[in-house]
């Protein structure tokens, strides 16, 4: 990828307020909604109730999928929408944990609404750290992405 | 549902323009955006490339999971977004097909600029029939939908 492309992936991750999961469960693909944010590192924070299915598949099978997409007005046509497919793994980020801090402050930084969720017994802090992503700019434009040039593209402001 | 939920379902099925994919790539989640029509059944119809990677999952695991989600700019916070995910059975559509002229008459009336793939030959029409769904309409309204209570709740317009 260009800067240019480093850059759109960048402003497309940072603005964009809800990513679909894919969890296994019970052996099937499912996907559902989930708000989320970034800690500086690229990590996704997600907060989510043990109650929900997708929680429970996490802990059942720490290997996601998230897809996070530009709005449709973006693009004149739907297969030209900037999007991004991210291959990670899944962990409770519990409130003793040493990214906790952080993670809490990245995820009310965004959805500052969600701070009473924190009161509820049952909501906890995920972390998904990308293993892969598979970029696409626009139509025909696809770019793999590794863990590595991920974490580097998004030391960058801008 | 009452006959409101049910006809906000209908809206959000079909004004939205594109959905999130899951489906199972070497035993993992994978998920991936793709343009979508419904066919009067409740069937949905993409279209899609033999080269990409959720085609050639289809065709090795024919259960996939849909996430249809409302625009973001429709609720006040991401967590009242309507959407709705489907788990279903993905099969191909080939043109010898009984239901192809029905499934590319749906597609291309939502998405005329399509056509043109249509001539190319890698591309193919996939339909997915929904076995369950869960309908979230805002937040803390979530419904379970029955593929039976679908398909009667799609037969009715507005």
């Amino acid at each position: 990828m260009d800067a240019e492309a480093d850059r759109a992936l960048r402003q497309l991750l940072r603005h964009t307020t809800v990513a679909a999961l894919a969890t296994l469960h019970q052996g099937e693909p499912a996907v559902s909604m989930v708000p989320y944010a970034l800690l500086p590192d690229g990590r996704f924070v997600i907060h989510v109730s043990r109650l929900a299915t997708h929680t429970q598949d996490m802990l059942a099978h720490t290997q996601v999928s998230l897809l996070v997409t530009a709005p449709v007005d973006v693009a004149d046509t739907p297969l030209a929408l900037p999007r991004v497919s991210v291959q990670g793994l899944a962990s409770v980020c519990p409130p003793e944990a040493a990214d906790h801090a952080a993670a809490r402050a990245a995820y009310l930084a965004r959805r500052p609404e969600a701070e009473e969720l924190f009161g509820f017994g049952d909501f906890s802090l995920f972390l998904i750290t990308p293993l892969s992503l598979r970029y696409v700019a626009g139509f025909g434009r696809a770019y793999a992405v590794t863990a590595g040039q991920y974490a580097a593209l998004l030391r960058e402001t801008g």
